[in-house]
């Protein structure tokens, strides 16, 4: 049920951390794991803490250097994060991501979820990489889980879940979800575009996509869609080269 | 919330277990520990799993000999098992455990929740003392959960419940949506621009708009999405208007 569904670690300090996540995947029947960049990954430090039956989740996972790498082939990325002031609207929480998660992984997406480092969290960077955020309520005395505990604790969610109901395979195919990097390939194509008729100012474009970034993160867009949205955005390109300001005719 | 509940470790092994278990507790707003006989104790070992932010949870914590002095004072307890066969009826989840806590400490009660030790779990004689018996679901492939992430997930759902509303994460409220006459206003110029760039053909438009409205309508479009489009659609047709086919330069 959760087959699909791919537990991302940023930048983890400590191995430990990766073993006991290890163990928690296991527990909650999630065996895709993916380290990125880790700070002196030690199996025989993790190793204890994953215990002998989520030693393979451990050997299994995959060490990447960039969190654009940890999430290839994604269709969806959640991010946690303790930091919901500011601009940071619509963030989940476990359970109302759990059933973003559960319908996604149904329509035959691929879904990552993303653990930022133990004392720093996820930053801007690796945030505007994501579908969504999400946070797991504490205490105001202490809003800083454990890492391996905040993992166990988003998978207990979109486990319980996956079992709420049992697992129907859908009618016809819909088309499939576009992955992260061909929404990826969309929002530059976009920006060039916007760009190009000058919708978007040179001075700091990836800041005024934002907006953009997130009316579409909101979509499960579809591998149709992306077509039909890319289409447009080339054709509006071919415009401006072909009659923009510049052009001879 | 839960000032009134106490989180009860029978005979843990590991000293690093405790100090994650004190963590935990102050992530979810518990700060009434009190352990059973550990298997030599070691604060130096704990303290660094707890942080400085839990160290009062651990440090004020209460070492008792057996069960019965551990739960003594509480209105009702609660055993954790991974075993959930035989005679073991009427066991409860996460989640419905939460909502027993929740109305026994609204009634001015005092609850325990018992863990057992890391390797076998509470045993007969000890669930003997228990109000009722709780059971996180798992994965069949790994049903033993670490100790302090079981904690964690337990008092998580027990945290949930005692908000007194849903938990919300804060962020300014959502735009409201957009109206069906915004949205057709909305067709109807993107009509006109994919006409301008010749996106779509001037036979049968309707036809070929189609996939667009389609798209559109999956998605519960925000007042503030309308603006984002019909600026970026607005400003294509400037452009078309300035820069395009038939005007003079």
């Amino acid at each position: 049920m959760l087959e699909e569904l791919r537990v991302v670690l940023f930048r983890p300090k400590y191995p430990e951390n990766i073993g006991s996540v290890a163990r928690a995947c296991l527990n909650m029947g999630v065996s895709n794991l993916v380290v990125v960049a880790p700070c002196g990954f030690n199996m025989e430090k993790a190793l204890p803490l994953a215990t002998v039956h989520a030693r393979h989740v451990l050997e299994s996972a995959t060490i990447v250097e960039t969190l654009a790498q940890a999430v290839d082939g994604c269709t969806a990325v959640f991010g946690t994060t303790a930091r919901t002031g500011g601009w940071r609207k619509g963030i989940l929480t476990p359970d109302s991501l759990a059933g973003v998660v559960d319908e996604r992984l149904r329509g035959g997406g691929r879904v990552a979820l993303v653990f930022g480092p133990e004392d720093k969290g996820l930053t801007n960077e690796e945030t505007a990489l994501c579908s969504g955020l999400m946070t797991i309520p504490t205490s105001q005395e202490g809003t800083s889980l454990n890492l391996a505990q905040a993992v166990v604790v988003v998978l207990y969610e979109c486990f319980k879940r996956s079992l709420d109901t049992p697992f129907v395979p859908g009618g016809p195919p819909e088309e499939r979800p576009a992955t992260v990097q061909e929404q990826e390939t969309m929002f530059h194509n976009f920006q060039e575009t916007l760009l190009a008729i000058n919708f978007l100012k040179d001075d700091n474009p990836d800041y005024w996509m934002l907006p953009v970034r997130r009316f579409f993160s909101k979509i499960n867009l579809r591998r149709n869609e992306f077509n039909l949205l890319m289409g447009i955005s080339r054709q509006v390109q071919w415009f401006v080269k072909t009659y923009g300001p510049g052009v001879k005719k």
